[in-house]
């Protein structure tokens, strides 16, 4: 199973502190880019993978899907979600994303923010994110981007002539990166930007847009602090389409 | 006009010396990589933009291409590639690569080795290959990786308790990156990851594959230098297929 941070209490406690946790979606600034990725969801079944407190379940409801499967690790998150949602199209489930099966054509669009670089199995969740979706349906994602998660150890650079900098090592070498952020000894898994766009391609999907995920000039005004995803994204967001025609199909 | 540092004489003296460009295809590490990347060019019509010496356009039509189209901007070095060829189904043209209009469904393949990030109009060059190719035609191409000419300044850092890593800055500023290659003050376009693949998903291609360069285990033996690159790709390798349908067609 995967390392369950989230339900250990001061991983929890940090996380819920959180904008993102407090204020919801508006809380993330890569919100705004992850949204204008999303097909309209008007009638849509839709599947959210790692849906944390559920601020995306309920906001797809509010935006005519038709129903909602929303999914997490942590029985934590669910218990919040649970007690903040009042709506019988949203069932939230229990299940560990390394081990689900997914029903084959039972979903129209597939969300999931910040949980690809968590699963140490890409490939099988890739499979069972393409069986659970009609042909011709979309998979939207955050992860973390792979210029983030690479080096063994986070560190920003200082240097008087060429700026603030971002230290790489060990890109191409994937595998279990260990951070501390909130809680000591949270794992997640490198993998390089090129893995997971082989792993869309080969599990039946077509990239349709790639957004390595900067501020605006609003956003930078707003918060100075965002200047360092200039100097290397955290972020990456991805859209792919369910190929009509698909090996794995 | 691009800047054509190729006919300047101290940067294509010392281009005439790397392994490259003495032992041909044989003499570049990603070339492997590459080649596992082409079609079956038995009877192809092939487009080489960017031909350097023409040690590509030579190995085509040894693999069964009908017709190969090479052309490049440097006069000198396609004085050589003349001078090395005897093939009357090799065209050697001299031409910008930022002016050039190409013929619609006039090739079956297109290759481009390590031309794009001196281009400063992508989007032109992807429209101009998209409208050369047939439906389903092919277009690969090598580039140097964006996390490579990011930097402002290349730098690798080496820190005893780290070891060797390299900076990135700028990730997110697209726009020209000045390099001492060979020369001094060559002149090179970073843009990011996404703005290629987008690019190519905006002018009616598919991504068929991805490969951020590093060396194999018995590369690695043989060249110890190699290990550099599987800390940050110097390389980046990219398959994609003009689609059927496309708004550029």
């Amino acid at each position: 199973m995967t390392q369950n941070i989230y339900d250990e209490p001061a991983f929890f406690d940090g996380y819920s502190r959180l904008p993102r946790s407090v204020a919801g979606l508006a809380g993330a600034p890569e919100w705004p880019a992850l949204r204008a990725m999303l097909p309209d969801l008007q009638g849509l079944r839709v599947l959210d993978l790692g849906c944390g407190f559920g601020w995306f379940a309920r906001w797809a409801r509010a935006h005519g899907a038709a129903h909602v499967d929303a999914i997490d690790v942590s029985q934590r998150m669910l218990e919040r979600a649970r007690a903040d949602t009042r709506d019988e199209r949203i069932a939230y489930l229990q299940a560990d994303l390394e081990q689900i099966q997914l029903q084959a054509d039972g979903y129209d669009f597939v969300y999931s923010s910040l949980v690809l670089h968590y699963l140490r199995d890409l490939d099988r969740i890739l499979r069972e994110v393409s069986r659970a979706l009609v042909a011709g349906g979309r998979f939207v994602f955050s992860m973390e981007h792979p210029m983030f998660t690479a080096p063994l150890r986070e560190q920003w650079l200082s240097d008087g002539e060429l700026g603030r900098g971002w230290r790489i090592d060990s890109y191409l070498c994937e595998g279990p990166r260990t951070r501390d952020w909130l809680a000591p000894g949270v794992i997640k898994q490198h993998r390089s930007l090129s893995t997971y766009l082989n792993g869309l391609v080969n599990n039946g999907f077509a990239l349709a847009a790639l957004n390595e995920w900067g501020p605006t000039d609003a956003q930078l005004a707003a918060q100075p602090a965002l200047a360092d995803e200039r100097i290397r994204p955290t972020f990456m967001l991805v859209s792919a389409v369910r190929s009509a025609s698909s090996a794995t199909g």
